[in-house]
């Protein structure tokens, strides 16, 4: 299927199809970073700017490195950690990076929405690196790559998704993306972190993580921002882990082939104890692999790569 | 005209035709950024360091991209926002740097007469990208470029500075470089922010807007930093606004065609109304669009480019 | 002799040959920042992440310039001034990052061992950028390769190292180094600041400078830590300076050709007076300038270049 959106805001704003069109994109480019030169023209001369106003490090670089990787030319503006914000508009801002003719703009934003407002107003590409509570489109594609890669087809696949789904911009991310590919999305987590309205999304909720997981393909856990804690969310960590964590002892009563993965970084003993993390059901190191060849797929078509020739892909 | 200074230090330190060298330059460079491959291989195996002693992410931006269509290799050391200076003096931070044989080093730095000093002392180019209240050369180079490109030859030709005169080194690299093209240049603001001295720069002085904006060509309006409100240099922002901001109504009583100028970033509503900053007048966001044509072609210059051959424009 | 290793941990793990290897391997590389185009595609297509969690302006651009005059691309992750830690631990941080396929990682951290034990649980390229009080080996490689160019074969040649030789990973790794190839190393300092256990390394200590270097063919002034001070290891600086630091009348005494190295930055007037830092004697720029070599030739010899064929050096 052809992809013909200037950014990439939401997996709401995808279909099924377009969805595809990503993940196919990214199979070709995934071999790119196995090679021994791990650099492919594609976006040689044009221009991409990191625009962070959260602090970020792995997010940023999975970006950078995809960039670098299409050998575009890249600057990196943390205004997260500068102080040279200087009461300018968000606006302003970005269209004064739209006047050096960039060609994608990254933007993480705290605000919900941001991406999209920006993109309606400036002609460069808005890639959505995660705003507010509302999306983080690139990580939900590359959950959802890891996932094709071990299960193929998603239709009818059950994925589970546990922990603080009011606030994540990943859980949203995901279930518009795997239910948009027939697969059946339950959220898992303390009542406080699951919002009354999602089971208009087409998930079914459950606060029982073992019954939830019990004919599920894959888990993704996700982070517990330790900062909830103090927000009296749920009691405590400890309590936290021992009902919404995973450990040894409840993976064995899982399915045996179920699917570990977690958008990292990883809080050891809260969602996941060590010998999980590290063990034969998780994907998490493949979805941080994965996470170049969506990323690099995503940029690709923004800027207008319809179809991918061989020469893109050649070093 | 030949160039063959190895730095830019100031507006003062260069003949009219000098000036117009970088701006004849800047123009053969502006057609590199609306290319497909926004490219060109002119510093190719050069080493350009941007070193900021003061925070700054539009400015060092727009070198950092002008560097990179040049395909210089760069690196950036923001010292501003680094614990890491450890009490060395400035020379024998830069000293190290030329041990590495760099060849241009982009510095801003607080302290006035600072690039000069490291000029006359190593061997790299030094570009002044800002030094204390003395000279912006850049900026005041792409401002000139911009009117250039809308009024053509600016002898004879009318601009007007409104602002922080005292502070400002955009306003005395513009005296410079404007007077020496043959411009008359009238600087505007409150008595307070208008040195006594300025007059021997051959500018005229008006403490009254609208009467020095009656036959003016062009207005650069400067940023005020709300720093100076505190200092009780005028009475407040609001009152400053209203003297020497430019709204929608003022701008009715001024020549039609009059354009406006802002280095940005914009305080919205001070200096300028949104009406009149995304206003028909401005040349806002073609000033930053032209800062990369004039920063690459002043990187091309103190490397030794004294003239522009084909191969150095082609991608 | 062939290079076999796939980090560079420190200098305690190598043999004179391959130390030697790395020496050699530099000289050939020395030229390629004396070039117009300062640029080789030794490591075209490789990807290099600085990891710096500990401030570093000097080190880090060193290193960086260095992999893009091999044509690397890099990610810079300077976690010290970062808040995004997020309580991950250093393993998983790496892990994550080798998941990228990265092929080198330049790492620096507070805690001695950490290069070593990363180094044993991921397949990319650990080079030790300095670890705690353990090592900083290409400092020391860098030291060396400067010596050998000033006296040829160190086998029999006097090394000085002076100061606080407690706390210096530069003074270890330049033992570690200078012994094993067959140089005589006295180590130089008050006794608060010099290890009792040391002389199991192979040196010989003393506490008078003067005496020190009466026959030495070089002294290595490093830096003093000013904190030091508050921790009463010495009475003051004033009282530091006037016994180990070298001043013009100092040197007077000294053998006519001895070679003053500082690591750097200089305590100017504590460790070296002026006169001395920037005399004759002394090859501080010398070893800036031989940095970049050498870490040119660690960067190419761990990513598995075992010998130098004349593509690698070619522009």
């Amino acid at each position: 299927m052809a992809w013909d959106k200037k950014d990439l805001l939401g997996l709401e704003y995808l279909s099924a199809g377009e969805i595809l069109t990503v993940l196919d994109t990214a199979r070709s480019f995934s071999e790119v970073s196995t090679r021994s030169i791990k650099k492919v023209p594609a976006l040689r001369g044009k221009t991409v700017v990191n625009l962070f106003y959260e602090a970020s490090t792995r997010t940023r670089a999975s970006f950078e490195l995809a960039e670098k990787r299409l050998s575009a030319d890249i600057v990196n503006m943390n205004v997260a950690t500068s102080s040279v914000t200087k009461g300018e508009t968000l606006l302003d801002t970005v269209k004064n990076l739209c006047a050096y003719q960039i060609d994608v703009i990254v933007i993480r934003h705290a605000m919900s929405g941001a991406p999209m407002y920006l993109a309606r107003n400036v002609e460069s590409s808005i890639v959505n690196a995660g705003d507010g509570t509302h999306e983080h489109p690139t990580q939900a594609l590359l959950d959802m790559y890891t996932l094709r890669e071990k299960l193929g087809d998603l239709r009818g696949r059950k994925v589970a998704i546990v922990g603080d789904i009011a606030h994540s911009r990943v859980a949203r991310s995901n279930i518009w993306g795997l239910t948009k590919l027939g697969a059946r999305v339950t959220v898992v987590g303390p009542p406080t972190l699951i919002p009354r309205e999602i089971e208009q999304m087409g998930v079914e909720v459950s606060y029982d993580l073992e019954a939830a997981l019990k004919d599920a393909d894959a888990v993704n856990m996700l982070r517990i921002q330790r900062e909830r804690e103090k927000l009296s969310l749920f009691p405590s960590l400890r309590e936290y882990a021992k009902l919404f964590g995973l450990s040894k002892d409840k993976m064995a009563g899982l399915p045996a082939g179920i699917i570990v993965m977690h958008p990292g970084p990883i809080n050891r003993g809260v969602e996941l104890s060590a010998s999980v993390a590290d063990g034969p059901n998780s994907v998490i190191l493949e979805q941080v692999t994965n996470s170049l060849a969506v990323r690099m797929a995503v940029l690709f078509l923004v800027t207008g790569g319809t179809s991918l020739h061989p020469e893109h892909l050649s070093a």
